[in-house]
Order: structure tokens, then C-alpha cells, then sequence
């Protein structure tokens, strides 16, 4: 496997919260090698404390440029092309790296991305997907905000190309392919989910038809099929829920010393049931539809989360998942 | 106050369900008198084993009809005219019913309470708002699926609509709105939500500007504008995700006769955080902007959550949320 390009220095966090997380992400994955990819004294710096062997994996790729987190994605194409994000993807580009991960914008990401890499044939736009926690394991939902849009087409293409993730990465047969509605009847919804409903119905997929957002978590469906917009802002409120529900579950579990101690009892059960629920166990979405493979991690994802983000990029590559996404889509629009 | 007229055969439970949950909310609320609007016989037969000091409070209104869940709008308009969902809202509209509650079709009770009821002056569209559970308290959020789409202007409206209830209803004094995007920065989101901040920004509201859908939860805002097609992606997602984790937590609970100890000895003060974040406590979602009060139950609602709705319809009309809504409006109007 070719390296990973690693753009440290967009996101949230200090970079060195970036580097940290490719150092864990080294150390869980002993074939694993990365191109840092960012200020060179820094980089410097954070690679002298290191030990040689994971510092052998690790090659400093020099960036004199940050994409900020409110940059336009066109004034990012135009003006950051020293970026640590635009180096991480030409390193894709050039064959030089399998895959990108990054933590920054992700609306410049989306733009830098699809410049430098364009989209295979017969996929108009990429879609970012991420696994997320189900009753019956996993539910792959995609968009989730690479696009503010998607015509009927587009979301049918990001049905397609859910279904093979689910299928060649998570290994399900045949997997169910559901579109976010309002409801679950036929009638329901705008004229563009109604339109992708039927170009869906068309496809040959295993399309089950319309879902609801708590379909997500029910095991009812294994891809969630909507658009960027809508994708995001269901991925955030349940990221906000998740918090809440936690932030409650401590602050009663501290309210008296009853409740500490049977909180001290119940830590390593409760522990387990968060451990499956955990954001940072699932942080990573692949862009998907792109000639070469670009992770986004979540912008305010810590070392932990962000080393996550680096093997969901390296089990794609090793899952070739470019591949199996361009043969797909072409047979698909041979077959249309 | 006049009573409320309950619909009582819509729904995805049987109407004994929701005669059950009329029933609660009479023993709740010593003040309340109901119209109960059904099938004449089920009615007859469910009252029949009431005590005479409820049964006293309960009124039976005979409806032929019953629209389905997924009745089309225009058709139930057209042809459920002596149905529950539409006499309850006649009731409103005849001056013999202060509110109706129904926990049908939303699209179908959309278009007979628009149909009926009229929109006030200055609102083009109802809105389905809610209360949701926030680190501070409540946030409100708005539409959850009145409408799929909604114009930027009819965005600014339910801004509007939302800060006259978290003011009157909800007693803040300077409530803070937030417009629901995929990014905090001025430059994200789709056009229809860059129109409608720019028209929330010269609105004379203490709109905060864009916010994702994590601070539905975060305390930051205290009222999220959305189109209703968001809006109820996002609030089915929370009930998803909520479900999730209720059952995750039950199954580490019943994973061995530790846990199962632990268990009985952290319920209490499981009980205590799951109260606070109970759907049920929050079922209800008032339908403003219309000149008469129509709250949505969620169909799935048992008699508990039923009785809740009702409670929500009540606090309403004490509150005279109508005429609330009708002011601020029109000086909107005005002013503009």
C-alpha cells in the first residue's frame, strides 16, 4: 500500500492534536505509512519526539499554506495551492499517495477535491459517507454535506454508490437501499425526492423505497440515501443529542453520593453501551465518486477520532474502493 | 376556557388509545373539558366505564368518516368532510372548540387546518413547533413538518412566530433564533437559507445567525428556524437515535447477573436523567400561525403522550397563543 497524504494543520485543533493522531493511527497499523503533510518546523518538532520506528513510516511533505475553516471553497482552488490540503490531494493525484485525510472546511475539501481529482465517469458529484450505529450494526448514510443540492440523478447516483460500499466494504449481499422522506408513503415529500424515488425504484438496486430519519438506527434499511444539506444536518443534531444524553447521564450520576457510588458500579456497563455509540469510533466519512479516495475527519475530532479517520482511509484502500466504485458506475451507465 | 376537541380516531394506534390518553389529561387537569370526536358506538362503548366526575367533562361529537394515513391532502379535503380530524377543526373554526389535537396524517391536517382556519395576516404558511430538550433548558424548533419547503421570507416568519412563543409561552425575554444550516460561517447553505439570513439579519429579531443542528442542543439558541422538510428529518433522527441508545443501555443492563445488579442499583438515577429527555414529555407540536390552535400529536403516540399534546393544546390556549401570534404579526407587517 502506498502512503496516506495527511494534511495536519486543517481543523479545529492545534496541529499538533492532528499529528498526535497520525502517531496512535502508526502505531495501531504496523504496515501503515503516512506523508505529514505541513509546516516544515513544526512538523520538525512534533516528529523529533517520536520513537525511529513509527518516525520511519513517517515522511514530513512541506505546506506553506493553511486552508482556513471560513475560506470560500473557490478562493481555496484559487489562491492555496501551497496548502496543506491541496498537497494532500495532488499527492493522490500524482500517485504519489493512496488516499487524503484531512480535518479542515469541508466545503473546500469537496471543491479541492473534485478540481484535482474530478469524478469517475457517470458520477456527477461525490457524496461523503460515513458508517453510523444501527440496531442491526451498521447503516451507511451519505450525503453528508459534500453537496448543499442533489438533483434526483445525483441521488441516485449516491444510492449506487452506497450500495457498494455496503456491499464490498461491509460485505452485505444485497444491501437495502432506503431514501430520506418525511414520511414513509408514496405520496410524501418534495418533487425531488419524489423524482429520485422513481429513478431509484428503476435502478435494479434493492431500493426499499422511502425511510424516515429514525430509520437511520432501526435496522430497517443498510443505506440512507439524501441529500448533503439534509444529510449534515441530521448527522449534527445526532451528534448534539449524543452529547446531551451524556452530559445528563453524568451530571445525575454526580448529583449525591447515592448516585455516585451507583455510578461507580454501573461505569464499567455503562462504559460498553457508549463504547458502540461513541462518534469518534465512526469518525472518518469517505468522499465517494472520486478518482482517488479523500477522508474527511470531523473538524473537531481530537487525536483518538482522528487517527479513526486515517484507518477508515486505509481500509478503503486496502478494500480498493475506487475501483470497485468506478467498475460499478460504469456498468451502471452502460446498462442506462 | 372552551374545550378542546380531540380527534380520537387518527393515529397509528387503535382510538381506545387515544380515548385513554383524553382521559389522562381530563384526571390531569381539573379544568379541562374535551370534545371527544368519533365513531358514535366506540365512543359510547369507551365512555361507558368512565367515572361520572371525568365523564361529566367529556363530550361525544359523532364523525361518519376517518382520514388514513396516507390520505392525500387535496383528497381529504375534498372528501373527509364529516371525518374526526376535520370536524375537530370546524369546532375551532365555529367558535365551540378552543384548540383541536389530532395525532393524524400531519399533510393531511395541514391542509384542513389551512384549509379551515386560514392562515393569520402576515403568515403565508403554519409552522409545526416544538419544545426540545437543550443544556439550558428548551430549545424551540420550527417547522417539523407543516411544510416540505419553505421561501426564505416564510423563513423569516417562523423566526418570528418562534421568538412570540419562547417569549409568551416560555417567558424569555429576548429569545435568540437561529437559522439551521450546514456551517456556522456566512458563506455556507444553499441560496433559500443565505436569502433568509440576510432577511432575519434586517428583521429586528435577536437572530444569532446560522447554527447546525448540535445546537438544537447546545443552550446557544433558543429557537431553531428550518423548512419543515429538515425540520422533521432532524426530529425523527433525535427519536432514532434516542431509541438507539435506550435499547443499547437496556441490553448492557441484561448482559449478565452484574449488570443486571448494577442495573437495579443505577436505576433510580437512570429513571431520573430518561425523564427529562422522555419524547413523550415533549409530545405536541403546535401548528402556528393559523387563527386558531391545532397541536399534532406524533402518530405513534401511546395514551401517555396523547394526554401530553393535550396538555400542550391547553397551555396554549391559556397562554391565548393565537391572538399573541396575531399581534406581533401584523406589526411585522406594519413596520415593513
Amino acid at each position: 500500500m502506498l502512503p496516506l497524504a495527511i494534511d495536519v494543520m486543517s481543523g479545529d485543533h492545534e496541529p499538533r492534536e492532528y499529528v498526535a493522531g497520525a502517531q496512535r493511527a502508526l502505531a495501531d497499523d504496523a504496515q501503515l505509512r503516512l506523508l505529514l503533510v505541513g509546516e516544515p518546523k513544526l512538523l520538525e518538532a512534533e516528529l523529533a519526539g517520536w520513537g525511529a520506528p513509527l518516525r520511519e513510516r513517517a515522511q514530513p511533505v512541506p505546506a506553506s499554506q493553511v486552508v482556513s475553516m471560513d475560506e470560500k471553497p473557490r478562493e481555496a482552488i484559487r489562491r492555496k495551492k501551497d496548502s496543506s490540503m491541496r498537497i494532500a490531494i495532488d499527492l493522490v493525484h500524482e500517485g504519489r499517495a493512496s488516499a487524503a485525510v484531512s480535518a479542515g472546511n469541508t466545503g473546500a475539501l469537496t471543491a479541492i477535491a473534485h478540481f484535482v481529482l474530478r469524478t469517475l465517469p457517470g458520477v456527477e458529484r461525490a457524496a461523503i459517507i460515513s458508517a453510523l450505529p444501527a440496531a442491526h450494526g451498521l447503516t451507511q448514510m451519505l450525503d453528508l454535506g459534500a453537496n448543499t443540492k442533489a438533483t434526483p440523478e445525483q441521488l441516485r447516483q449516491f444510492g449506487a454508490m452506497g450500495a457498494i460500499i455496503a456491499r464490498d466494504v461491509y460485505g452485505l449481499a444485497s444491501p437495502r437501499i432506503g431514501l430520506l422522506n418525511i414520511g414513509e408513503e408514496d405520496i410524501k415529500g418534495h418533487e425531488v425526492v419524489q423524482a429520485a424515488h422513481a429513478l431509484l425504484a428503476a435502478s435494479g438496486l434493492n431500493y426499499v423505497g422511502f425511510v424516515e430519519g429514525d430509520d437511520i438506527f432501526s435496522g430497517d434499511v443498510d443505506v440512507v440515501v439524501t441529500d448533503g444539506f439534509t444529510g449534515n444536518v441530521a448527522l449534527k443534531t445526532m451528534e448534539g443529542l449524543a452529547a446531551l444524553i451524556a452530559a445528563r447521564l453524568r451530571a445525575e450520576f454526580d448529583s449525591s453520593a447515592f448516585a455516585r457510588l451507583a455510578g461507580a458500579i454501573a461505569r464499567p456497563v455503562l462504559r460498553r453501551a457508549a463504547a458502540g455509540l461513541d462518534p469518534r469510533r465512526y469518525n472518518g466519512a469517505c468522499m465517494v465518486g472520486l478518482g482517488g479516495i479523500v477522508v474527511k475527519s470531523h473538524g473537531r475530532a481530537d487525536g483518538v477520532a482522528f487517527a479513526r479517520a486515517i484507518g477508515t482511509a486505509a481500509l478503503a484502500v486496502r478494500q480498493d474502493l475506487t475501483k470497485h466504485i468506478a467498475q460499478a458506475m460504469q456498468a451502471q451507465g452502460a446498462g442506462s
